[in-house]
């Protein structure tokens, strides 16, 4: 079974004063997942980000920062504002995928995932494998959810991606972002940016880490350290510019393409 | 805690080509349960059926009737179509009652209840406490749902209605309809049309089963069947007009209006 994820700076317009998909990205991938799985039969489910939908609600309400209980009437509504933004990016989402013939049903995490200091402590995946039995494609996001330590909390879709690797035994994942994958540098501003084929180990994190601007990378050391857990449990993993026309489809295949692969070899 | 049902007749546009939202009563609805909870604080649930949203693709891809091995492809795009229409008409609901400060954290059924035969044979309410004790006010719809006999099935507000009463031990059920309540006959169109005030049993219903024309009741004797299983229970349950102006208010607020009552005495 694959896991594809479809970062929200793909799917949505990050520069929109309102939240805005991404129409052309959005039809171009959902149809890539189409050709694929019209070549060839696999099981598969569909993780996306939140993107332009649901961080500024999750952001204006600091949804998993501690509150005082004053301030939970205004929490909930925040809590309630972004999972209401992230349904209609997903419904946006799947009204795409559905015109490719692709059977979707999404499972919001808000309804089935609870987790402790903003990690899973419990969600039950029986829906999901049911829903593979029968020939569907699970679509899942990043949501809101209940925290048994700070009352609610954001789960990114790379968290997502980590729970159901691990407990859906996914044999690869593949992260469509907006870039070729990892560089220790930023390579549009530093012509001596060094591209990384492979990630085996947290030591080939230290050249990372060791930038002076970590967030050229844009939360990737966060991602890797996540993928490096998988790999470590066999589960490989692949980034890839999603941006890219055919880059999706050829992932897929398991064809090859520019991208940083985490593995333990 | 009660659970309040807002029919799809209610809150969509029947008669429109396009799915389409009533604006006016779901921004008067919304005000008056916020109200409503401003004047006593309650735990709420709340339900609504699929409208103008889920009926069309469910109907069209004939959701619930048995099918071949052969146009299974079919039916998971209607099953994708159906989840993906009702999530819009939820999306919209939960908007307008997210913009009277309610919060609304939406649970769909598709993503916990499996029926067998069309009756819900599993769904884990927890999630359901969880957020009521925390404050939330939960909501669920009308949805597509697997099935284990027929592969799939439509979920209606009403069963979800019953299957939440019993399992949350609910203390009151309000049903907005886009009637006064229960009559023998089309009042519309006959003059000497019996309104009936309260059913205690099963053998009220027969002055309503033996009515020439069974249509008249528009799905009332099935829905009144369902709710007179709950008077057993315990759980009594209200019929009222929530296209009057206040009624979903008053019953909110145990307030006398006219309805229909479906209890033991």
């Amino acid at each position: 079974m694959i896991i594809l994820k479809i970062g929200g700076s793909i799917l949505t317009k990050k520069d929109s004063v309102e939240s805005e998909i991404d129409e052309g990205n959005l039809k171009r991938i959902a149809s890539e997942i189409k050709s694929s799985i019209d070549n060839s039969k696999k099981d598969l489910v569909i993780v996306h980000g939140a993107g332009s939908f649901g961080h500024p609600p999750a952001k204006k309400y600091k949804i998993g920062e501690p509150f005082s209980k004053e301030e939970y009437p205004e929490k909930r509504i925040g809590f309630a504002k972004t999972q209401n933004a992230v349904k209609k990016l997903n419904m946006l989402i799947c009204d795409a995928l559905i015109k490719e013939d692709l059977p979707v049903v999404a499972i919001p995490a808000s309804s089935f995932i609870t987790t402790t200091n903003k990690r899973v402590s419990e969600g039950n995946l029986d829906r999901f494998n049911k829903f593979l039995e029968k020939g569907y494609i699970p679509i899942i996001y990043g949501d809101v959810v209940l925290d048994n330590e700070l009352e609610m909390a954001v789960i990114s879709g790379d968290q997502i991606i980590q729970y159901l690797a691990i407990n859906l035994k996914a044999d690869q994942v593949i992260l469509g972002t907006d870039v070729d994958g990892v560089y220790n540098k930023n390579p549009k501003t530093h012509e001596d940016a060094v591209f990384f084929e492979r990630f085996s180990s947290l030591d080939d994190l230290d050249t990372l880490e060791g930038t002076t601007n970590v967030d050229v990378t844009g939360g990737m050391v966060g991602k890797i350290k996540e993928l490096l857990y998988l790999a470590d449990l066999g589960i490989e993993s692949k980034i890839i510019n999603a941006d890219i026309e055919n880059n999706v489809y050829k992932a897929l295949e398991n064809e090859e393409l520019k991208g940083t692969i985490i593995s333990k070899n």
